[in-house]
């Protein structure tokens, strides 16, 4: 009996949530962490340093060799990728499906071929597209950077290309292409996450809703509270259309916009990641099996597990960093004040803005459970819970959609 | 923010299970192993090797110090403890606490102060006392050493002091003190796991039923079918008066039997342990808050989790060493056929009857679960579930009671 090696590209808390997993079904983690003491780091035995690009070949040829490359971000170069599977290592997701991850133009494109529903969308290959697109969009639109984007950083709402002259500049200079897409009048989010091994089996977990503040998420409520069936087929049907469409392995989770429901379609996809995802840490807590262990299991093909949710009702709410400090200090308070609530903390400097950590409360009464996975984040994060943080969710529209929201920034 | 370390004696998988907890909290772990590799080495970045008789003062000194230093097993020096606590690091449980586990003999005389119903029991000084014992017990006795006993070493079933001539040699000869225990008529084993913290909040885990083969735990059922609100009562007080009692902090486990309606006492005290104990394993998928986090938050003084059972019957199964093998090889066979069981490995190499790993499986039928925990936990052994798993526990006596089943031997 040889554990199996599972390399990891990326040392934040991603990774460092992948190790509870590995640990129980005996599975080796090797994790390629961007400097000492990273979130992975601290946590995981086997962490070599170094950036994608010079560390990833090395860092799956051990010895011993490891069985598998994944990954917690999608910023690895391709020609990295296609050397490590030239060498006999599977990567999963394969470099061919993760381009979908990190490229939003290519995204759009394959989605659109796949039937899959989109917001309006086109490519901006210069401000003139951009100014044709807002015409046709009431003057409004999103526009994002093709590549390289997180947790709200490259995405803005336009009125006018003026507001992201600096982009265009950018990408003549090499930088990252534009798209623009349109502003779209949702109901609320939805993501739907799922694991796919190479076999082709697919396993997704009950549709969840996300709540965005100031594009990072701020909480997540699973199952979906008061979902319409016909959104829940179209949500599912989407994200496995894309699933198939793309050929991923592992953990996919793709976020969506619900409609009005007169509009044609109920839903509509916004953002793709191919890795454990925010939208899917209450699994830990809240499901048979988490998003982490579900990730190890898909691309080891090893078979996939039960995604039933443990309770009637599972929040998660996400610990930012405040300038407030607190965190390890407000530990003992917030588990006196609440000894179901789980909490999780990625053993992170005080940022503010950073995701630190996050706590899952489960139970029988909706609003209980929200209230009380708000108040022990906030808690945590040395802020009071506040209504909008309760509330929020139901409208929509305030903040910059098309945050894929995540992962933090690679070396977070 | 600094994340307190906890430093941890015994390199086994109960320190290894610590981890997750660890990692979930942000709490440092600092393991002292036996060699490198052990089943906690694989997975605890911090972990230094040595015997915790030249370690142990290493251990807590840090950098940095530790906040605390606990233990997954009761080998440990109560001249090294000395040492530590007089350095101003707390000891938990603390080795006046220690001692009962450490000592079976201390043990029994300070439970029979406490009022614990215990079985009626002896000292042994010669092999006269035991022919004494035995001539008033009908004729049969557990004989057991004070010390060092684990997972049924260390205990007899005896009809004449010539069926430990070894014991009383070694012990003549400076080896460890003799005791006879009455052979229990129990009708099933019971083991009521708690926590305490230095402040005396005390809480405990819904009581389960255990069942020992070969002097191993096999199975643990939670809560313990059918019992009767009486035995219930007389456990958990028990279990309390110990706690107190003995003034433990961390995890306590208390094994007992349970008496046949008519008998004075519905439960007798059997063993107990300070540290997260196999009784307790189905805690992790099975409890609000696992065994681990729970010793964790104990031994840091951190107000303890809520300790309720997430489904109406979890049962785990421990995985044993066979001569066939397999483990690793077989889990994917396991995990296909039961998407539901959680499987749990610790990293170690296969010997029949070491303790490999566990599985648990929750629902709402009693026989259901039970049979897929058993089905799971004999494929990952290399054999098939047999009926005396799934039936076992029920009329009891057959093996040899008085094991604590909890740990293997350090450096396992």
């Amino acid at each position: 009996m040889t554990a199996p090696v599972v390399a990891v590209v990326g040392g934040g808390q991603l990774a460092r949530m992948m190790s509870p997993a590995a640990t129980a079904l005996g599975i080796g983690l090797r994790v390629l962490v961007e400097h000492e003491g990273t979130s992975a780091a601290q946590v995981v035995v086997d962490t070599p340093v170094g950036a994608p690009a010079e560390g990833v070949v090395d860092l799956v040829a051990g010895p011993p060799q490891a069985a598998v490359l994944t990954f917690e971000h999608e910023h690895v170069p391709a020609d990295v990728l296609a050397e490590v599977a030239a060498r006999g290592v599977p990567v999963r997701p394969s470099a061919a499906a993760l381009v979908h991850a990190q490229d939003k133009v290519v995204m759009r494109r394959r989605l659109g071929e796949l039937g899959v529903p989109c917001p309006r969308w086109a490519e901006l290959p210069d401000a003139a597209a951009l100014d044709a697109f807002l015409a046709g969009c009431g003057g409004e639109a999103v526009v994002k950077t093709a590549r390289g984007g997180y947790d709200g950083k490259g995405v803005r709402v336009v009125r006018s290309s003026d507001e992201v002259a600096d982009w265009f500049a950018a990408a003549a200079d090499g930088g990252p292409a534009l798209l623009a897409e349109e502003k779209v009048p949702f109901v609320r989010e939805l993501a739907v996450l799922l694991a796919r091994r190479p076999s082709g089996e697919c396993a997704t977990w009950p549709v969840v809703q996300t709540v965005q503040r100031d594009g990072v998420c701020a909480e997540v409520v699973a199952p979906a509270p008061g979902l319409d069936p016909d959104v829940e087929r179209a949500a599912v049907d989407a994200a496995l259309r894309v699933a198939e469409g793309v050929d991923v392995t592992g953990v996919l989770a793709v976020e969506m916009f619900e409609l009005p429901s007169g509009a044609p379609a109920r839903v509509v996809v916004n953002e793709l990641a191919m890795r454990p995802h925010n939208s899917g840490h209450w699994t830990i807590d809240g499901s048979v099996t988490s998003q982490f262990e579900q990730h190890l299991r898909a691309v080891l093909d090893l078979p996939l597990g039960a995604t039933g949710a443990r309770a009637p009702w599972t929040v998660m709410a996400n610990v930012l960093g405040s300038e407030h400090g607190v965190l390890t200090d407000a530990l003992p308070d917030v588990v006196a004040r609440d000894p179901g609530a789980k909490v999780h903390l990625y053993g992170k400097e005080v940022r503010p803005g950073r995701k630190l950590g996050h706590v899952t409360v489960y139970g029988d009464d909706l609003d209980d459970v929200r209230e009380r996975a708000a108040v022990a984040a906030a808690a945590l994060q040395g802020s009071t819970a506040t209504r909008d943080v309760r509330g929020a969710g139901t409208t929509g529209g305030a903040d910059a959609p098309g945050t894929t929201g995540g992962a933090d920034a690679p070396g977070e």
